[in-house]
C-alpha cells in the first residue's frame, strides 16, 4: 500500500494532502502539525471530501510513529511565518526555518523512516541538505523540490510568449531555489527547436523571459500571500515517480558531489529517489553560474552549527 | 467547450479553480475578485502548475463579459470575512455578504449569463434566492450547495461510528445551511440497513451523531479559520452533474414552491440546474422541521430590500 | 508500492490492464497467459501507450514468481472459449474452465502469494470456491466479482426505467453470477424512495426491468462476442476498495457459512479482502431464493473432483 | 457541452470509448456502425460500466444527425478485417477501407458536422486526406493519428534501451503511418541530450533501435490480432489537445503544402484542429525521406476515382 506523511500542513502541507485525496493515490496519509488543532481541522475537511470523491484514503493525525513504514515523506513546515516578501529573498525565512528543521530532524530519524524524503521548506537547498544529514538518509532518498518549480515558471513564461503549451517547452532552470538561479537557456527548446534561435527570429529577450520567470513566484506570493498549487503539484509529480519508479528525468534539488551540496539540477527520479545526476552540456558560462549558485548554498549550510552535532 | 467561472477567489473559490485544472474538466476558467492582485496570483499560480499536469485549462481574470458564454458560474465571495467564528453563526456573515452579492447579482445579469449559477456564499440559501431574484435567471438555473456539504458531514460521522465508508450511508440532511439544519434519520441507511434500527442494536444515540455532524464544519473553521476542501468538492460535483447531464439525485439549495424559498432539499441536478424536486417520505416530525428551517431563511430574505427593486 | 497480477489476459484481463494503467493506480503489473505472444503483445501496447499518460507502470509478463508479493491478484482466463452463447448458459463454460482453473490454482499456491485474489473466471462462484480451496489462502481473502455486475446491469435498467443516473439506485442483485440470481427487491430504492412503492405507482413490472437486467449480459455477449468493460471496472473497482481499505459495501462472490459455498451477498470490502458479511433484512421469498441458488452452486462445485485432493 | 462521436466500433473504436467513458471527459458520445447489435452491444457494456464510475456519458448509437453538433469525429472503422498480417503492410487494409470511406464521408458531410475530424483508419494518411476532401472540411479540421503512434513506439523503445521513461524522449518520427516512415533521429533527444551523441557513447545502433520501434506494432498485432490501448490513447490525447485549445505540439497526420498530401509531420493542436505546422530543422537526407513518404502516399491518393467526383 502507497503511506504518505506530511509534516507541516500550511497552505502547501494541506495543498499537497488535498491533491494525494484528491487523486486517489495515497492509501494512508499522516498529517503532522504542532499546531494539533490544524491538524485536525485538514483531516477533517478532507475526510468529508470523501463522501463526494471515488476514492478512500484513511487519514491519521500527529503520530511520528506511523513514518516507520512510510513510503513517500513531505516535509513542508513554515514556508509562510517570517518570509520578508519586500526583500523577495528566501533566505529571509532561513531565520525561522532553520529552528524548525533542528526540531522536526531528530524526530524523524527516531521513528525509522526508511522510505523517500521530499523538502519543501525553504531555503530548499540548504534544508534539505540539512535534512540528509540528520536523518542520517542515504542522499538518494531525500531530495527537494528545488528548481523543479522554477522550471515550470520558465515553461508558463516561455509557453505565453510563443503561444505554446507549457508542455512543448522543454529545458532546466538550475541553481539554488532562490536568488542566484539561472535558467540554462542552451538546454531549451520550444516544439523540439532551440529557443535561442528562435528567440533571435522574433526578436524576443531570453533575459527578460528569465525575469518574468523569476517574477512569477514573487508574483504569485504578493498577490495571495503564499505559493500553493504548482509547487504542491511539483512536489506531488515528485512523489509519483518515486512510487510509479517512473525514471523521470526532471531538475530537483539532490546531492552534488562536484560541489559538495545539494542544489538544483537535472536527475533520474525512481524507486530509490534519485536514480542517478543527469549530466548536461552546459557551456562554461552556465557552468560557472552553476558553481557559484552552489557555493553560496554551501555557505549559508555551514552557518547551521546544530548539523555536525547531530551526525 | 466547458467553460467555467468563478466569483470571488478565496480559499473556497480558489479551491474550486485548483480542482477544475487538476481534474481537467474545464476547458476554460475566469476568476472574478474585486482584488486584482489575489486574481492575477491564483491565475498564475495555476498556469505555473499546467506545466506538471497532462491536462490544459486556459484561464482568464476578471472579465465579466466572458460570463455571456459560461457554462457554469460559482459564486464564492466574502465567506471568511466577517464570520462570527465563536457564535457558530452563519448569519453574521450576512451582514457583509448581503453587500457584496447586491453588488454582483447585477453585473452577472449585465453580462447574458445563462448557464447554471451555483452558489457556495453563506448564508447559501438566503443568497441563493436573492442571486436567482436578481440575476432574474430561471430557478432552475440557480442553486446552492446548501445541505449537499452538511449531509457529507454526517455520512462521514455515521461512516466513522459504524466503521464504514462514507459512500455506504446514504440519506439526508436537510433544512437550512445553518443552525436549523436537520438530518432526516428516518431516509438514513448503513450498507442498506435502516440507521434508526441499527442505532437501537448498538446503543448509539442518532442525536450524539447529528451533534458530531453539525460540530464538524466549526471544527474546520475554528481550526484552519475557514472551510475549503469539503466545500469546493461538492459544488464541483454539482457543476459536473450538470454538465454531464447525470440527472443525480442529491440534497442541495433549490427554490420550493411549497415554501417560497430556497432551501436545502433533494433534487435531480442534470443539463439544466435542478431536473426536478424529489418529494421525500418524511415524518410529520420532520416534515414540521423543514417548514420552521424555510420559514426561517424566508424571513431573513425579506430583510434584503434591494432584492424587489432589482426584479 | 501497489502490485498487481492478472493471470489470463483475454478481453477481460486485458482490459483491467488498461484500466488500471490508464488510472495510474498500479505500479507494478504482472501479466501471465499461456499464449505467451498474447501477454507480450499486452505489455507491447500497454507500454506505447504509456507514452502518452502521465503516469508509469512497470510491466512484466508469464513469471509465477512475482505473486509471491503482489497485493492483487486478479484471475480471469477463459472467459470467451466453449461459452455457449446459443444457450445463454455459463455452466458451459465450466467444462472449460475447471480445467484451467486446476492448472493454475497450485501454481498460485506454489508462488507464496497471499494477497487478495479477484475471480472473474466464469462460472464465477463455484471457480472462486475452489481457487480458494486449492490455494489453501483464507476465505476473506479470495473474493469473486460475483453480482457485483449484476447489480450494476439491475441499476442500469432502473436508472433508464426511471430516467436517472444509476448510481442513484440502491439495493442488491444476489445469488449466483448466472441464472438463478435474482434482484432483491426488497432492498432497492430509487433516489431514496423504495422501489416497490414507486413501482407501483408507475405500473412499472418489475420482474419486466429484472428480464431486462437480466438480459443485459447477453445482449453484450451477442452483440460483441464477450463483455469486458463494465465487468473489468467491477473489478477493479473491488480491487480499490482492498488497497485503500475502503470497507465498501457491495455485492460479491464469498464463503457464506450458513449454505457452506461462495455465493454473491452483500459484504465490506476492505484491507483483507472481506472484512465481514452483511446481514440483510430479506423478505422470506427471497431467502428461499438464496438459499436455492447457493444450493446449486455447491452442488455443481461437489462435481470438481480434484479439489478434494488438492487441500 | 463536450460532444464525441465514433464511426467505427471495432477493437480501436470501443477502446476510444471505453477510455472517454472512464475519463468522464466526454457529456455526450454517440457510437456508429454498420453492425447495429455490436453497436448496441458496446452501448450497453459502457452503460454498466457507468454505474461503477464517478462520472456520467450519454451514450447514443447510430443516428448520424447527432453529428450536426458534435466537437470530435473519431472515424475508426476497418481497422482489421482484410489488414494482411503476413506482410505486415497496412495499404493491403486499403482495398477494403477505401470503399468503407467512400461509404461514410458523405453521410459525415451531409450530417453538417463541422467539428474536428480524427481519422484513426488505415492506410492513415491517405484516408485522412479522403476524408478532408470528401467532406470539405477545412484542412485544419481534420487530422490522422499517423505518426504520433510511431512516435510513442519510438519513445518506448529508445526508454528501454536507455532505461529511461519513454516521456524523458522527445522527438520525433515522420512520414506515412506505414512503411515509409522514418524516425528523425536528429530531432530526438534523451533527458535533453541528443541521441545520436548518447548512442555512440553506448555503442547503441540507431537503425537497430528504428526496426524495433517499426515492428513493435507487427508484434503487438501478431500476438493480439489487432493493436488497441496505445492508439485509442494517442486519439484521445489528440481530441483532448483540441478541447483544451491546449496548442500541443505533437507529430500527426495533417496537410502539407509543400506535399500536396496529408503526411505526418509535427503540428501544434489546439482548438480549431490544426493550429500550425511546424518547421523543423531536419537535414537533407531526412528531408529526402520525407519527400519520398509523402510522395508514396500522394500516389496511392490518386488511385482512389471517387474523390474527384465527390468535390
Amino acid at each position: 500500500m502507497r503511506k504518505y506523511a506530511i509534516i507541516g500542513v500550511g497552505h502547501v502541507g494541506a495543498t499537497v494532502a488535498y491533491t494525494l485525496v484528491c487523486q486517489g493515490i495515497a492509501d494512508e496519509l499522516i498529517l503532522i502539525d504542532k499546531n494539533e488543532k490544524k491538524a485536525r481541522a485538514e483531516q477533517l475537511d478532507l475526510q468529508d471530501t470523501q463522501a463526494r470523491l471515488d476514492s478512500h484514503t484513511t487519514i491519521k493525525i500527529n503520530d511520528y510513529s506511523e513514518l516507520a513504514d512510510t513510503n513517500i515523506l513531505f516535509v513542508t513546515s513554515g514556508n509562510i511565518h517570517a518570509l520578508d516578501h519586500a526583500s523577495g529573498n528566501r533566505w529571509a525565512e532561513f531565520e525561522y526555518t532553520r529552528e524548525i528543521v533542528q526540531d522536526i530532524a531528530p524526530k524523524i530519524k527516531a521513528s525509522g523512516f526508511h522510505g523517500v524524503l521530499i523538502d519543501v521548506m525553504n531555503p530548499c537547498d540548504c534544508i534539505t541538505y540539512y535534512l540528509q544529514q540528520a536523518t542520517g538518509l542515504p542522499a538518494n532518498r531525500v531530495l527537494g523540490t528545488g528548481t523543479f518549480l522554477d522550471t515550470a515558471r520558465m515553461q508558463k513564461v516561455v509557453g505565453e510568449n510563443f503561444n505554446v503549451d507549457p508542455k512543448n517547452v522543454s529545458g532546466y532552470t538550475l541553481g539554488e531555489h532562490g536568488e542566484s538561479q539561472f535558467v540554462v537557456w542552451s538546454t531549451v527548446s520550444v516544439n523540439g527547436l532551440p529557443i535561442e534561435q528562435l528567440a533571435e527570429e522574433r526578436h524576443l529577450d531570453l533575459e527578460d523571459l528569465e525575469r518574468q520567470a523569476r517574477g512569477g513566484g514573487w508574483a504569485v506570493h504578493s498577490g495571495k500571500g503564499y505559493t500553493s498549487y504548482a509547487i504542491a503539484t511539483c512536489a506531488v509529480k515528485l512523489s509519483r515517480a518515486v512510487l510509479d519508479d517512473a525514471n523521470l528525468a526532471c531538475p530537483c534539488s539532490c546531492y552534488s558531489d562536484k560541489y559538495n551540496t545539494y542544489v538544483g539540477h537535472p536527475a533520474i527520479v525512481g524507486k530509490d529517489g534519485i536514480v542517478e545526476a543527469l549530466r548536461l552540456p552546459i557551456t562554461d558560462a552556465e557552468e560557472q553560474k552553476l558553481a557559484e549558485s552552489a557555493g553560496f548554498i554551501r555557505e549559508k549550510f555551514e552557518t547551521l552549527p546544530a548539523v555536525k552535532q547531530e551526525v
